[in-house]
């Protein structure tokens, strides 16, 4: 069988490390609009889209596939790659995949007889994100206490995904890690993976008692109410994503230190997120029936 | 406030220690029909039902309610308990709680207004087992393999309740733990846990390499094909319930050790398990607003 | 540079795993006197020392290496193997390895210009072996207790080789374990490892509350006054060898179930057991400049 | 009896910490020449060492005690602390503690009748600072690698008690460790906790597949011949004291990043730091049978 054939276009560094992964299996990686500086190993870097002799059989758009809908993202490149252009460098029926795809981008691939999928969209890759996103939250925290993480009394609110990598790494550090949540099966699962159970009726009670506090939900769990009642020498992170888990206003006011850490896979560890992208997209196509 | 009066009638030597815990809490509790060697300690222990003399707000059935629909399940008397007299001793509106509780028990019990709930269904009673469960799987790994469970190669397929509980033993004990999976959310999740990822597909062709699988599925996975290509040393455990998953016939024919290990927790912990239903039922009263 | 040939003689089935373990490596294993039910793969097993063709760079002794300190012990022969006959076997300046070699038996290797050394005075050995003296004692608490090793209260007397590797194996199954020594500096080891650290003079007053407490110290530490403050339904097993720590003439009288474990490797994992004597007799050879 | 009485006096950060540490205990806590800007929580804070109404029975010197030998280091202060006014407000033959304590301080106090001990010479201090260590070196790993130390290769090189508390925290956020010694014994304990043993004599031909380098050994180990095999992203952290065991400057030609990170205990957890000491001087009296 021929080796498959992948257009690696626009995207910040992690994309080139997607790229490079991609080409460390049975693969021919083409990049466009990468990052000059950085140029991905093993892959063919083009500096014009003309220069693709081969027609891809898939396209890897980026994290954020496109900010019109009409053309990738391509902040190292003066302006953003035409979606047109790259049609045009693709094989008839080709993949292609994306992050957060919007609709008009999907209608404008799928019109063109491509097939269009969201590798942000898959499970798999939301629960390996899971893991820089702790490392991440660790980092702050061992960058911000003036104690060690090892004997910290640490509050984790929720018990999703982003909760359990987080309590995971902060108990491997020997922290005493309380997670707190409403349903009794998330507690009773809290309890057998060692950390403490805490019902979410008992926060208020007992949220004096921790130097940190994490913030996995995505709803005001850290109210006025909640923040005066906590420490002045605890701290705040915030790892939940669009309206956020913390008032920060009241926070300031308090003259509490709290920190809304968004995004932390791409920040903490570009090359392993871009790598978790590759090995997602590997897997979709798996499920599509090609080994590579 | 009163106290909660509890009648624990029935069942094997679990129930002792379930009743042990209920009077951990503020409560008053009453046994009929448990062990008599092994008194409940801090319960009331009635030899006649005619001894009550307050009328209870709950009543414990067995683990297997009952054999018949008409009384519970008493291995520690000379017949089963009826519910008739069971019922004499309740309050109005008193609540029954039982595991695996059949619809004709249900209908004697809610037909003269009280209301019934089966513990066993409580997704945290579940949980809890796991480890238990667990704990038995790696104590028969130790007894029956001649080699340390450290360093062992051990194949776990699935990745249930069960599944997660039994990796994370092994693991921690220093075993090589694969598991063996269908979705790639779960064979991330088996990764970010420590475990090696192993599609499902690929189990034909891998298995030659483990010391001890553990079949957590119930379904037929491990059959014919799959147990012929297992080495001769190596053991098997089926941890799942119902039709299992293990072919123990062929098992036998090809002279491997297969064990089908069912019901660990009662057998390995029942003090422990026993205590799990009472957590059980002290949750299940908090969600009817009863605080102990 | 041709392959090293060994002579394993003698002993129990750790002898047969061992002779195998060095088969693995680039070496011409023969065997004598061992398990002919269990024949030693990829050996040459002689049925009498005359076959042997070749003479050997060294010769295997067993764990207890000679009664007499004229022939090594041999349980499946209908007696001992005279060293003479094994001497024959060698080449000049041959390295002798046995384990708990007495004087004469060096001697009489020695006086004859072979190099004699004692596998068993090897801390690597005694550190690996560790591992299944560990393993034991947790097959041993779970098979005795009727709780679960998660949630239990277990103190650890000692914070010599094997109580670390007992401690941590107990910890990583989630027990929760005390360490009791003398030492500051080793209470701070066992906290810096996750266990709760508690002054050896603290003994008395909180023995009371330990499901289990396991003894590695080879001195009359559980005593009868400690004994009698222990719960009734706590297990005490003693992992101390030669005068052991324990009076359980005192437990039996208190009706305290106490367990003296020895020599648990070669019971639980003879397998393992007999591949670390192979490992410490390779790290012995390159020490001496002789690498497989 | 009464309580305790501590002078605390001079020293940075750690030493507030330190004497809110002892006032936890049953003791009364006297400071001297401490930051002000961050007042030691109940203790009486001395501007003036004339007001010290009680004679104290216990003096603490700072980590560094005295850079002249006659007065004790003071960088809150004007100037340094005169020995002369310090002795004025102890008890005749008053304990008096410090770090690196040099002979003439020690002279100087012992010659007024004073006991003297250096808590930085305690092997328990020594290991509980491990843990702020390893914290350390795991932060700076994690905020200048651009992958997760999940799945990291990370070598350490010896097997002290820097070493052992590193490999360990790396080990429980999932990153690979191998371990690099000389003792055969040590590589046996490496293996043990989870962590891949190297004989030293290998670490030529393995070092180029590392992503993370950690040095514990106070010797030229990281030389010229093997920063020159390196992967050239990778990173080396040197946590060894005096003469570390970098050649620093063939790193830089090398464009290789390589990282002294030294006393991280007081930098990255100053908290933490002084309770440490705190620890160790109630170890001290109670070894002199007093039980604060």
């Amino acid at each position: 069988m021929d080796k498959m054939k992948f257009l690696v276009a626009g995207g910040d560094s992690r994309q080139t490390y997607l790229a490079q992964r991609l080409a460390r299996e049975k693969a021919k990686v083409f990049t466009y609009g990468l990052d000059s500086a950085n140029k991905a190993q093993r892959c063919t870097v083009l500096t014009e889209l003309s220069q693709m002799a081969e027609q891809a059989d898939v396209l890897v758009l980026p994290l954020v596939s496109s900010a019109d809908g009409k053309s990738a993202t391509a902040p190292f490149l003066d302006q953003d790659i035409p979606f047109a252009a790259l049609a045009d460098c693709l094989k008839a029926g080709a993949l292609v995949v994306g992050g957060r795809i919007s609709e008009q981008t999907a209608e404008f691939f799928e019109s063109r007889g491509f097939a269009v999928a969201d590798y942000f969209l898959r499970e798999e890759l939301m629960v390996k994100n899971c893991i820089p996103t702790a490392e991440g939250a660790l980092q702050i925290a061992m960058e911000e206490l003036p104690i060690t993480i090892s004997g910290a009394r640490v509050l984790i609110t929720g018990f999703g995904r982003v909760a359990r990598a987080t309590a995971r790494i902060f108990t491997a550090v020997d922290a005493q890690v309380t997670v707190c949540a409403r349903k009794y099966a998330d507690l009773a699962w809290a309890e057998l993976y060692g950390f403490v159970p805490m019902h979410i009726s008992q926060i208020g009670e007992k949220i004096s008692k921790f130097d940190l506090v994490i913030n996995t939900i995505p709803a005001m769990v850290l109210n006025h109410g909640i923040l005066a009642k906590l420490d002045k020498k605890s701290l705040v992170i915030d790892l939940a994503s669009k309206p956020g888990g913390v008032d920060f206003e009241t926070a300031r006011q308090l003259d509490l230190k709290a920190i809304w850490a968004l995004s932390l896979p791409g920040k903490v560890a570009p090359v392993t997120s871009g790598e978790i992208i590759a090995e997602t997209v590997i897997n979709m196509l798996l499920e599509r029936g090609v080994r590579l």
